[in-house]
């Protein structure tokens, strides 16, 4: 009984149904009937005309991001446990030409518009100090705290008054959504972010993220930074198929809020007291002696120590609801 | 009727199963059960021990290899129609930070060690010139031409002799294996190869190609530079599954038969005065005014132009055989 | 009696007095007060608003203009035999991330504009191909031919039409303005040059380079770039000294104009049928056979072979006209 | 009465004379007669065979030490106000291709071996994170303190133990040794540093540092990064001179001596209470209430504010020792 990583999952049927459909000869690279239709749908998803592009990772998705937002010579501000920071291998040095991320604290790797604004005020407008240009949240965050709109529209505030470009890592984007029931709109342009990796692939894709970029004019170099990345695949229509199957009717929600639901069953069992953080979104930090770890496990539980007496527990859109109870109830009884 | 491009058609039906055989619950990135598999597979393949690794395209495979070989101050040697060159969009800069690509002439986009050679006897040995660090070719070339082993030992030859490292784009190596008929051994390692990206989305492959390295010390840090890259996929098991269903029952080889079998039938229809290169693979480069190529297009036939009065068709695995013979009567009217 | 290279020759003495005037303490890096006259002394030169720089070497001065004009996933221009090509160690590809340099044909080094326009004719607009980005032309060129201004002009058109920003290597400017007795303007902003480093080492400098804007807004983040590189110097007011030294009373054309009329010497005694090259500068590229070469080593000059039955002459500010003029009449005694 | 910077001091009159006896002509680049003693000059000095290298900046001496050290994909440890995180616009990863900084905390700029062993210790061994590569420090650091070489020793060993590569920015190392009087072997290459940007420029120099490798094969490639970066000047011997006049009876140690003398008697007119770090090297940090500053720029000195209620204070080799008494009554009468 997993309870490893949503990167582990399964592709929904939805998503391998929809590599059924796209499976005939179709235009090579992102020149496809799939393709052509991302941008349209994600801009009714946004209410907004976007520029839309598939990518096979959130690496690749977050950095080609990065990437149309500062040069080489910049830097761009993120939480010190941030996904870019932590978990992609320096690949933002990599696709930006080795701009710097400047570590930012926050509890629960979450940033507050007071700890950007003081970041950016300490660099001496010279020559000798990287210039901040960009700044990067991820939502929600690695340790599965949403954002509200509110909190977003406070740091693009920030962004927009010291001329950085926002950057958003969705990796669990959805997860964020579906439990904040905010407008998506909200959490993203309006509140002032420009470009976002979409993530899919931890929500019951297979390998396809998108990368939004709220004002088209940004994305201009982006397809030409995609393709000498590698990134261009030349039968892009699998990848195109397999999000618009997840935007159809909402798929994306769906999913996540049954990770979310699985996550939210698991919290309450656990209760406050070992609770990390609060879980907004489908990953739990526990408090738990190497005993108590000991015996989930031996009961057949999966899961990451994370810290010293400390557990991770990931939940998926498939995650099976009996196993779920079954954890529920052994973490009650400990 | 199709005849762009074989990064357009379908991916094959083995192909298609072994996604759905890998859909379920795994480890995540390369950790699975399916990429653990790999280097076995292809050691069994080449009759040595090598280190197989995935990548979602062709560029991909290619610049890891490259970046591999040659450090940032160096020079790769490739044909000056390489595809590496012409259609990389820059790319093996940007994986390997500036390496220059020193460009050799060559008919039908094939080198002779006599060129490599001269090139690098060019080369003053100082610090102000760009050293030759690398040799790439491309097996079968962009023009359809296939290697002979002894022709790849020759300029293997000439690679050990100046210290350089031997990269083959193999986008089409399956052809070029059908065609010559040769040991696959024989057209790699025991001709001084060093790195291969061999090629399955040409050739009935979805969206994985596999990157190999012959000696796998040369590989120690590619999975790093993967991940920095923004190609280690987080459920890698589906690019896995897709190569090891194309190398059960040598299924590579029989699509890339299929795929000459086709060209090989219109290459006949055409003769050998239209042809500007011999068909040794399933690309023909065949002369035909613009008049002739219209009567074809008007008749159902899609192809691109390549040159003034010189057109390009491709075949696939799966080119439909009835096609093939009305476009080979049609070509034998004109 | 050295001819190797100019590069070799000594500092003339008015470097060497603005070096004496300028040790005093002062403010860092460019804050000082000879740094802070460069644009006005170089506005003045070219009858325009333009922006400089120092910087130590030449491959510095070119490279940094070529980055604020090429974006990493673009092509540069140039002549295959160009310095940026050929002696800078891929220093090109560092300073802007991997562009591409695009090499071109022509007779003594020097483009035409129909070849430039038949290279960009050549690119697909798609984001498989590098689009060109940048022209860069060398004046006078590594053969020692000097550009005429509409020469330069033309080619400044076709940058125009083409979208390509204009670079000028002068490293040989000053040898190029006095053959030509063009004015400086007519040889760069007016024919539609973009940016020029304008080589002073050779002339009679010490290690001071000038890198000019002439849209001052092209070098917006070039003071940055220089620093990110290594390249401002703490005590920068001894490089603006050396070249406000150097422009004082045109010290810097007299120089060349020393160094032009030993080569027009050299070139005179040598004859036409000899000279590879016209000599439209400070450098003479002569059949010679290798006997006739040795002759002459054993008269006690020095100078480079440079191709079987070529050899190569370089003169410099100081040339002694004693040994010109005794080499002259050894040549003329072969 | 400056005392902003040692940056902005002359050159000392032996460096003037150098020049002087440099100014002949010679081979080009690093070919010429001074700069081919080099290597034997600091060889005698360290009391070891060692590589050395001229540049004209720290910045450029520093950051292709840590290339030659540290992979694209690897990270450089250093203290969080190093000058090469603070201070050098990005340089590092623009030299390294993008190799990540990881920033650690210490007492005015001093790092101890248990804040770098357990930063390595923090990182997985895994191809997300970037692997610590190599370890930097400054020494005299950024705020004057001078490193023991028992201290040196104890990074040493960590180093070693951990796989890094180990290099001193040494721009003020002269103020280190005249300091703690201990033999430079002692501070560098015995305590296992691997390589060292020693500085001249702030210490009566023009505008030449030297770059040492303690172990010359870990110098192969860097003439050739040199030469790409744009730092092999054409005319090195003027650089080679400045470093020679200044090993010549150990000029650089009493030029130190003399700057470090006047700090001293400035850091005992402030007293311990003022002090905010002990000044070991020819800085000081002044806690001082704005007014106070007000007084004594009133007076005629300059410095600079550094923090609130807090001044710096830098000495020169060339420091009119009138001028320092002045400004220790000044202080004395606060």
């Amino acid at each position: 009984m997993r309870f490893f990583s949503d990167n582990a999952a399964a592709a929904c049927p939805q998503v391998m149904e929809a590599l059924v459909q796209a499976n005939r000869i179709d235009t090579a690279y992102d020149g496809d009937a799939w393709s052509e239709k991302l941008d349209g749908a994600f801009s009714d998803l946004f209410g907004k005309e976007v520029k839309a592009l598939w990518a096979a990772t959130g690496t690749a998705a977050n950095c080609l991001g990065l990437a149309a937002l500062c040069p080489p010579h910049g830097a761009i501000l993120c939480h010190e446990l941030a996904h870019i920071e932590v978990d992609e291998a320096g690949a933002p040095g990599f696709f930006t030409h080795g701009a710097k991320l400047t570590l930012l604290p926050g509890h629960g790797a979450k940033l507050s518009p007071e700890t950007v604004d003081e970041a950016c005020a300490r660099v001496r407008d010279d020559v000798h100090q990287v210039q901040p240009a960009a700044l990067s949240i991820t939502n929600a965050t690695e340790y599965g705290l949403s954002y509200r709109p509110d909190e977003v529209a406070a740091l693009g505030e920030i962004a927009k008054r010291r001329g950085l470009g926002f950057h958003v890592d969705g990796a669990r984007f959805a997860n964020a959504v579906a439990f904040t029931g905010a407008d998506p709109a909200d959490l993203t342009w309006r509140a002032g972010v420009d470009v976002m990796s979409f993530g899919f692939v931890k929500n019951g894709g297979m390998n396809a993220e998108a990368l939004i970029f709220f004002d088209p004019a940004k994305a201009a170099d982006v397809p030409r930074l995609r393709k000498r990345a590698g990134h261009l695949q030349s039968k892009g229509r699998y990848l195109a198929a397999q999000i618009l199957a997840m935007l159809e009717g909402d798929l994306w929600l769906a999913n996540a809020r049954a990770a979310n639901a699985a996550a939210a069953a698991l919290a309450e069992a656990a209760g406050p007291d070992r609770l990390v953080y609060p879980v907004e979104a489908n990953e739990l930090f526990v408090r738990m002696a190497a005993g108590e770890a000991g015996k989930l496990r031996a009961l057949g539980f999966d899961f990451y120590d994370w810290a010293p007496d400390e557990v991770r527990f990931v939940t998926s859109w498939d995650q099976d609801m009996g196993h779920v109870e079954q954890l529920a109830t052994a973490i009650r009884s400990l």
